[in-house]
């Protein structure tokens, strides 16, 4: 067979090493030791593979990478030295071969690591000060570098493409969940990585949700302003057996992923018309996308262009229905995007967030409207200096079937 | 619009009320005075609902459902009382109102809950005795109820449906992604709930698994026998951009999904003709099955099942080969299945576990071949008295193309 490598591409070591220097920064300035990190997204990101694996990141000199399964296959995928272990016990004596077992300040992922998983780890490793490095982890990937930026180009590149298919299928008589799968089936033909991941505890996603009429409306646990009605009570959200009909809003919000990048985003679709007053919310949404795309410069703050976005949706008296309806709001108009679906930044009311060159960020503005459905679009913005630049290509144009 | 309640099912009340009996004798056995859940799986499993939540349920007396967002939801879905909540904070007010809060001794999932969590739980609470109820919860869970095995036939369906359409796309040229796509969405057209879920940290699964030749012999992460390529290092499992070739085994893992309950089933292809030490150990897959069906009754002792199935694995001189290759081999033939993929029991080597009626268990004996490939098959089996009972209908022969 034509090797591993010929099938797929690599993160580039030099990619590798920076972010370590840059994690490393940030562990000497709060005095830890060094850094154990488990979390999958987390692991990729600091050595390119996601084998079942610890990852030791002291805060001076080389990376201790520990596979468990596969090391074989984590040595064809890391530019790390890999070092093979049967099991977390080993840990100890690893460290004391790196002259690091007197390193009291400990740095891991409180974010992730389970109840059990941590007191195993106390065990493991005796009194030890534990400190949180979840947030510094977080705040550096969300300054993305040009290797990373080719690969959320191609990631949306999958949406352009699946967005660009919805019209061959829409059609009088098709449910949402059957659009749901030919769309789906259509990302992952042309390289969709086949997962979703996101950020925090029980956060999991359909994937496309395809939403019509009233559908778009309804609200669910999901801290997102559109959730839909799903297919069963045990996945309350996504797509539904419910008919697509004329004359509704259909919104469909797709995710991209492409070597773990994730792009998350949103086109409208009609079969024949749509009430005026739903039409003046969807320009409204396309004004505020241009907005941000002009406003998100490098140094701008998150938070007044939040103020701004939201003083428009009040002007228009539609502050009932943005973001959710009611008590169902959620706070938010926009997200970075990155290896997970829900990173850094957030654009929300009063949360102060600089902008900075490279960060990724997904922005949504949808209205909802209880009966009717949902409008709305999303779209993906790289921050650099002056006006920000789309991820991808494809019309944010409500398309008339 | 028609009610949510005509485009899907909810679990019936004496389902849930039966379950939480079940669990308070647990609580009351080891002297705890509540639990306090938030894991999805077991939120759905007590109230029916999958809502932003989090479940109380004293070992004496009424559960106390405690709903975030969407509450109003949550009660078209659970026959619980709602408590709306608006923060967590709230949690002592609601325990105190109940009479719980002189309760010392509280239980929570240790196999789930974060650090941060978990620190978060400890401050609101304050000083308290927590206790693991994971496994108490997974034990529980492990023998299902009529309705649920209901609910995992029509998990199975989806199965099945599947599998009959894959000589339908299977041909020279199709890649595995490709192949993989169209059943993915053959699958989520019938009725699949659109996501799979696992038990356990970082773990994620892409669906269905096609591995085609020497793909099925790449090892990776997952505590699976097989696990393929992938497209990216970032998502090192299942289906490739690989070109499906003649005359190598095409081997496919399809996990349904309905009602949240999963089910979890492999068959295999081939485009011609198939190595004749490929087709010994495929009959041999298939003689376990039959044996597992045939002793895997209630009383039976997983241990004891999986030494026999190891010894025919070795008279035949397969044991290199046997559920992975070398040091990649993993020590089970077989996993409970349910609302997650990957439950209790599990058979596996050294294991004690007495089958238990209700038990559902899916059984995988594969083998892999490095640069050849893998063979094998799996099925889910209902134990009871007497014979196992399979839960689709699909023929497990190999299909020639």
């Amino acid at each position: 067979m034509e090797p591993l490598s010929d099938l797929m591409e690599y993160v580039p070591q030099s990619e590798l090493y920076n972010r370590i220097e840059m994690f490393q920064k940030e562990l000497k300035s709060k005095d830890i030791g060094y850094a154990v990190i488990v979390q999958n997204v987390n692991v990729y990101y600091f050595t390119g593979s996601i084998q079942k694996s610890y990852l030791i990141i002291p805060s001076d000199g080389e990376p201790l990478f520990l596979v468990q399964k596969d090391p074989e296959r984590a040595r064809t995928e890391t530019h790390l030295p890999v070092i093979e272990i049967q099991s977390i016990k080993q840990l100890p004596e690893v460290l004391t071969s790196h002259g690091l077992e007197q390193k009291q300040r400990v740095g891991t992922e409180f974010d992730f690591l389970s109840v059990a998983m941590f007191h195993k780890l106390q065990a493991i490793l005796g009194p030890k000060d534990f400190s949180d490095i979840s947030l510094d982890v977080l705040h550096i990937r969300a300054r993305k570098s040009d290797y990373e930026l080719e690969q959320i180009k191609k990631s949306g590149q999958i949406c352009d493409h699946v967005f660009s298919k919805v019209a061959d299928y829409l059609d009088q008589g098709i449910s949402e969940v059957e659009l749901s799968a030919l769309l789906q089936a259509e990302g992952r033909r042309v390289g969709h990585q086949g997962i979703m991941r996101m950020r925090g505890l029980n956060q999991e996603l359909t994937n496309p949700h395809v939403l019509s009429g009233p559908c778009g409306a309804v609200s669910s646990f999901g801290d997102v302003p559109l959730c839909g009605c799903g297919m069963t009570p045990a996945v309350a959200q996504g797509a539904s057996r419910r008919t697509i009909q004329s004359n509704e809003p259909v919104i469909i919000d797709y995710g991209g992923g492409y070597n773990g990048y994730i792009t998350d985003e949103t086109r409208m679709y009609v079969l024949g018309r749509l009430d005026k007053r739903l039409q003046k919310a969807y320009a409204l949404s396309l004004d505020i996308l241009e907005y941000f795309q002009e406003n998100a410069c490098q140094g701008a703050n998150g938070k007044l262009l939040f103020e701004q976005i939201e003083s428009w949706v009040v002007k228009n008296r539609f502050e009932n229905n943005f973001m959710g309806y009611g008590p169902n709001r959620v706070s938010f108009v926009g997200h970075g995007i990155g290896l997970t679906l829900n990173e850094l930044p957030v654009i929300a009311k009063n949360r102060d967030e600089i902008l900075e060159p490279g960060m990724v960020i997904a922005v949504e503005p949808k209205f909802v409207f209880p009966g009717q459905g949902a409008v709305g679009v999303e779209a993906d913005y790289i921050v650099q200096a002056g006006k920000a630049k789309r991820v991808t290509g494809y019309s944010t144009a409500m398309q008339y079937v």
